[in-house]
């Protein structure tokens, strides 16, 4: 068997991870041949690919970002595109591929399995909120990232009885500003799932100025206040609604600091949750997802996602995977109101 | 309300998080008082205990270790020790205890249990071999640290072309040796579930020098080779058949240089793998534990132990979490071997 | 004798060992009586203070942040100021005062020590600026934190083939930039010291493009483009002439997307780059600080700032210490640019 | 010019940050040609070399270890060695050669030099004992990675009431130990510059019990006791006079034990301490080194070696930076000893 592999849509700890598996199971145990495309989807729309031995995926295990390359190439949005995606995998003789990617990548994976394509999934995405596998990896990678740094803002914030309201990823779903406040130790946790009421959050930051000389505020980057209570000028909000300059952090730090009468200041994560070496976590789980997908490419399962369930890998369908935005329940959100405003 | 907290067996990352999680639920949306007694079941036996307020338990989240001490006493090895606990308890007016710990803690609290005590267990060991919960608090943290120590030991390897064994902590249980040996690449790991075949391993390091400089093998402090293989003089045994002096480690290191004709080194992580802060993995999951417990205590629902069932946390019957110890199936272990010898 | 800490300006890993040492030498070993004052020169100006025993400075040495509070109140902007800060410090009878902090801070002490107070300063500032010193403790571990986020950033860039532009803490000199920029392998680094050309940071930048898919740009804050290369609209300076809406890694990110073709991101550090535990260096800096200046002061030597000079702490003139601002000699920043553009 | 380049002795953080300066700055600036002999001077014996070009050095800054390899071969012990390496040196066309390593290797390269050879070199020691520089690269790495798990014990030692016992790198200078127990905050400090009274140390172990839980103690591999304190059977000293089995820690943890009536645990941090990826410092300081190095050999100042004096890297005579080991002073111990036992 030949088979080939991609990595599609923002890059993510545990990308080569996934790859390394892949090749070490599927050349040691199988004895396939794999091939590496380059790009996400630009790889088989363009031809551009390389072999992948053994020795192409020594050391790369604790290494961030993916050596294959990544776009966010769609073929379906190209005239022709899918037709010559198949035309490059007949040329280079690929029986079978494994596409890594987030809800895009794997929205093409599942419309050219519709057609044929001998596809097999492994779901990514840094926001853990893709149905269908209890966790994806990079996640735990970014909210580690994201507790340190407000670990280390907690002392700031002390010293000079200040809010800090530190901005995260989460453009839809709130998964990495929920574990990282609670991880963290937030005062107040905002995420995109629930409109939230700056006066109530004004409140938790001065309920906690009344013990404490500090407080800490976790913002989704998708978070959004109730109603009327953002005003900004035309032009400040970009084409989703979100705050353009400075983000949704930076325009909640001045709110704060307006309404409590304590000096506010933002930090953006930003990139820096989406980089370098994987946790534990992530490296497990990439290396099982990566080991449990050739595994399927091997069996022929096609048209399949490997996904996290309890502590086990399965196939499911690779439909289901991307069918629905996986958000945080209600009953999560609550565990984290306990620790709000003390 | 009036409800007792202690923490016995080894210490553990998360479990401060774990108190103030009850603390800050049972204060705060019970409005109950909660009273931590010193140093595991000593404290019930000896009476001696104070009361936890919000502000005893203020920045502990990111602390290691245990506010409350611990100690391994166990009151039914000692004589009159359970009518001492129930007198105290009683003087002391505590309608509930929450015990977090091990086997030997939740094991007590069984008996205690049955004896009328009202208890609500919370489990905790860092070899993750407690049944009846996917994961145990700590693990993630162990494994980390552990995974942190070979990706540096990798690089000494490479640079002097040797062999490192390193052993890490799983007296019983390989589930730390698995997974830090899975995320920090080993070419070998080696548990107490299954004795080891020193010819094989020395195979492995030997195919592993034909192309590359170095080897890493993980090994568990309680993992055996093969009945015969091992040839120590009489007293260098301990009570479990262990090796004395310098541990397993030590003894593979010399058969695999013997075997191998390369330099071997040892190192024996211990210690470090216990202490100092939590990941987030771990601050989430015994934060979710110590709600959902001081939950449980307040609704009656008393001998459970809560448990994570997925991404659920949920009381099971205390006897289930410590009805048999969870060792690394077959087919975990099969995955791992794909990464053994190259 | 009964001698006061304070600690002034902006936080810094590291205050918190200075201040463990003095209490420890102070009591310890002289028998001295300390005292804390709060939040800079606010305590002694309104005369807020507290006893300092051993036991207030257990545990505190890996902590960030001031144990003191901090803050920038300046005596001698306030009317009657100076004399407020005399009596309260002949009421509480003071004999000697440790002042830690910056510019601002120990300016203020040379002003008081020239009116007779008994004043030991230790230089404090992230950014490495006061002369006087070799290095200021908490530098090193804003440079680490910087660096970390750097080699975070390389995945990530390389992943998708962009330029990254990562602003560090720098406003009127450009060390953090410099060695951060230095340790992680950046490929351009914008100082305060020097106005740098865009379109050579832009050729750097597409030379990179030429062998490798990324690009590292390193900016401190108070780095300035050439005259006139910077074409802002009134108001989005301010009153120091930086960019006020995202700062400069922002504007920066943008031309080097239109100059060169490749898409551009920006990540500002910020706040995360001065909280949490020091580094080692920092630790061990801050701690001998902390010893040589309560020794200061036990001998009388008063005026006096302590200073490391090679591997060695002492005294030196208060006066010299803040005299100017060291800034990056030219042959520091030509070491930089060898590395710059490949 | 063609200029060699060699890695000698044990491993240490930044050796690759010197190897991609030399070989940036060789080529980039001064058009050089660069060449890489395999594992210490075992190179240049067997003449086992390859060219070093830019590509070869991309990525390499943040890992540890040596991508030239390392080896303690020492030509001068071998029967016409130095007449091979000569004769090598010659076939190979090689104008220079820069040697980073320790004493041993830099004790090579000054006998080579005054036999001609034109040699510059860079030293190395993790211990930071080489007299002629302030600091050497890989200490402060070391120092950081052992104060990390130090502050990792203080939870484990308070939450079980014990002493640990951190066994450190160091068998003939304490420099780790010193700097690694400031900065952790240890309770005593042993060094094998002074011997220490065993009796003592269980008096600081003990007086740390009467308030606090537990105790720290920081140990260098090569710290002795008092004459006739340490009675061992025979067999289980080495060849220096090291405790075998188990080392210096195991058999302090006893004693202390045994004189405190405190549970006491050893850990030995051993090879950790060399590997993974350098800290900023160690970073700047060996690129620092690599660029001032290949300078030297450019401008034809052989006979060198670059050292770090207060802020600047010079040359100085090669026999001066072997002169003498540099040993722990008293007054930096007498700094240390302020926080002994409390």
């Amino acid at each position: 068997m030949r088979i080939g592999v991609l990595t599609g849509g923002g890059d993510c700890p545990g990308l080569n991870a996934v790859i390394r598996a892949v090749v070490r199971r599927g050349i040691g145990e199988y004895g396939h041949e794999l091939v590496g495309f380059r790009d996400g989807w630009r790889g088989p729309l363009e031809g551009v690919s390389r072999p992948l031995g053994i020795a192409d995926v020594r050391g790369i295990l604790p290494r961030g970002g993916t050596i294959l390359g990544s776009s966010r190439t769609n073929p379906f949005k190209i005239d022709g595109g899918v037709g010559r995606i198949r035309a490059n995998l007949e040329t280079q003789g690929i029986d079978a591929l494994i596409a890594i990617g987030g809800e895009d990548t794997l929205g093409v994976a599942t419309k050219l399995d519709e057609l044929g394509v001998h596809v097999v999934g492994v779901p990514k995405t840094i926001d853990n909120d893709l149905s269908g596998t209890d966790y994806t990896f990079g996640f735990d990678t970014a909210v580690n990232i994201a507790m340190e740094a407000i670990d280390r803002l907690h002392t700031t914030a002390e010293s000079h009885h200040r809010t800090l309201v530190v901005e995260v990823m989460g453009r839809h779903a709130g998964w990495i500003a929920l574990h990282a406040g609670l991880a963290g130790g937030a005062n107040a946790i905002l995420l995109p799932e629930r409109q939230f009421d700056v006066a109530k959050v004004a409140e938790h930051v001065s309920r906690r100025f009344q013990h404490e000389y500090a407080a800490i505020v976790v913002v989704a980057e998708g978070a959004h206040p109730l109603e009327g209570q953002m005003v900004v000028q035309h032009g400040q909000l970009d084409a989703f609604g979100h705050v353009r300059l400075g983000g949704i952090g930076q325009w909640l730090a001045g709110e704060l600091e307006a309404r409590t009468g304590k000096e506010a200041r933002t930090v953006v994560l930003g990139h820096i949750q989406r980089g370098g070496t994987p946790t534990a976590f992530d490296r497990v789980l990439a290396t099982r997802f990566g080991l449990r997908a050739v595994q399927a490419a091997h069996e022929g399962d096609f048209g399949t996602m490997v996904a996290l369930r309890g502590t086990e890998i399965r196939p499911v369908p690779l439909k289901e995977g991307t069918a629905e935005l996986k958000t945080v329940p209600l009953e999560r959100y609550a565990e984290a109101e306990v620790f709000f405003g003390s």
